[in-house]
């Protein structure tokens, strides 16, 4: 018989085939095709974006040149714009506002054809920082109340181009899902004043059986409740609401978790699909200090959302984390 | 620039491109492609599922052979098994259950390309009674509380077989999704003392621009916070907390406005897959009768759901729905 887990941060449950697991060649996902055409994120076609926002480049290059290691720049067809004033309005039973908030793209590096893991770690620990570099900037503007950090790799993964990069929005209000967590927190440290995330840390480090990879820093596991299979959340040791505070020591030792774990996967799943989501604390005014625990959750694309989950929010997950784990921890990095 | 919609049942925003709207020519959608193989829900097949447990079919046919119009049978691979009593157990922080629930495939009719909009008036009305008959009958079940219809058409939509088919699964908990729509309503209906269905109802049709079509019973439109470019959502005119509770003059409505709504959508997108979801309220004690309003949505796969969705529950919309609808309702169905 399945069995059923329910989250403790915001109350979902997850069907886990734990009678007749999936082993991931049982997984069938869709490949990597992608359109040909001159990529606008490879050195030399820097013209090919807008400006560079902020850039991480080699002494005496000069700026929208070649010669950069991790370049932001302003995404060319942004979901939301920067200029304008914020007006919320009221139609019949509805709420609107204008769109206003930032959308940047994060280039990686001037690599095509190399993900994240495929950098060496210096390179990594640039891109760690760039993150952290454009949170703390998008910060200073007081009409945003949350910033969300996400990469999509490959195309089931919702990405349009080939070449890595992570993507920056800052919002000017706190969404639905990160509301529901941060409440989730906000509840559980009220009853039993700790961190939910803190306790969930010390569950699995207790019962070893779902952590993939861990340091001094951070550690990577195959969380209980997974929605997906090989689902991987890394959390940072140290209790902070904001990932942009990171340490000097935890930049690197991330770069380190994030490098393994992603090649761990890619070794188990040549050419997978992923989103990989920074789950941070809101800013200006909406802070939950306390209570919150900034994390990242990697989603790998092994298995289609369908009526099930929509309907419910219950997930199917065919593969328990506790397999996933073992094949994720075995895995031998080539 | 873009328009922030927030939907008023669950607080979910939507970023809506109004400034420069994507035409449906403008999609690239996943066509359907299938495996050959026996198709174990056609003619002749009957004894490649589980014996029916309901049947509509022709006077003097036996059960479990050919001649039926629509036959429901047990999953072969459950997310949920029928027999138990339902189990609850703490893991430290988690909650766990063991994975009592009903899990049933409705097959809509004997012909193997024929979606549900192909069929004729009388064959989708033998469908959806079909759907209120099986949920009548699992209500009795005082284990489950939630029952749930839905189908995925097409392999975007996270279908395994091609042969149209409904799922109806039954629950021993109410789930995140539907419990969230059921305190938006609730709270909605404690501060205005009226339903927020019919409120959203009578704004769309004062409104009209969003409606795609409607009759005595039934209006499907376009809904303002759509997540999905060409969401359709049917409401019955009638306020009602259960589907299964249709009047023997419902039926034949819906039927109606399927068969046009969804001609109408696969006239505008030719393969296109789907997920329809039937909405309705808890049962067995969890109930909310007051405020609660059965309806369907359907939503298509035309794009995917990637990072910036899965992290926030934001949705960017490339159509506003008040085109959609008018590309859906000059649809002219061949």
């Amino acid at each position: 018989m399945s069995e059923l887990r329910r989250d403790p941060l915001v109350g979902r449950w997850v069907i886990v085939s734990t009678d007749n697991p999936t082993l991931p060649q049982g997984y069938e996902y869709e490949p990597h095709t992608w359109k040909g055409g001159t990529c606008p994120f490879c050195y030399g076609n820097e013209s090919m974006t807008p400006p560079e926002i902020a850039v991480i480049r080699e002494p005496g290059t000069g700026a929208n040149t070649s010669g950069w290691h991790v370049r932001t720049v302003a995404n060319k067809y942004p979901a939301l714009q920067i200029e304008g004033d914020l007006n919320r309005t009221g139609v019949g039973i509805y709420d609107m506002s204008n769109g206003i908030g930032a959308h940047e793209v994060i280039i990686e590096s001037p690599y095509h054809n190399k993900d994240l893991c495929d950098l060496l770690n210096p390179e990594i620990e640039n891109v760690v920082s760039m993150y952290c570099q454009r949170a703390l900037d998008l910060i200073k503007d007081r009409r945003f109340k949350c910033i969300l950090v996400f990469r999509n790799f490959g195309p089931a993964a919702g990405a349009s181009l080939e070449h890595p990069h992570t993507q920056i929005v800052a919002l000017p209000m706190v969404p639905k899902n990160v509301k529901e967590e941060l409440v989730g927190a906000h509840n559980y440290f009220d009853y039993r004043e700790r961190c939910i995330f803190c306790d969930l840390l010390r569950q699995e480090s207790q019962e070893k059986e779902r952590i993939v990879v861990e340091n001094k820093y951070f550690s990577a596991f195959c969380p209980f409740v997974s929605r997906f299979p090989f689902e991987i959340w890394i959390l940072p040791k140290k209790h902070n609401c904001y990932f942009c505070h990171m340490t000097q020591d935890e930049i690197p030792a991330l770069a380190a978790v994030l490098k393994e774990v992603l090649m761990k996967l890619k070794t188990v799943f040549p050419n997978l699909s992923y989103n990989m989501i920074i789950h941070s604390s809101p800013i200006n005014g909406e802070d939950n200090v306390d209570s919150y625990h900034w994390h990242i959750e990697i989603m790998p694309k092994l298995t289609r959302v369908a009526g099930f989950e929509w309907g419910t929010g219950f997930y199917v997950v065919l593969t328990p984390p506790e397999i996933a784990a073992k094949y994720l921890k075995e895995a031998k990095i080539s």
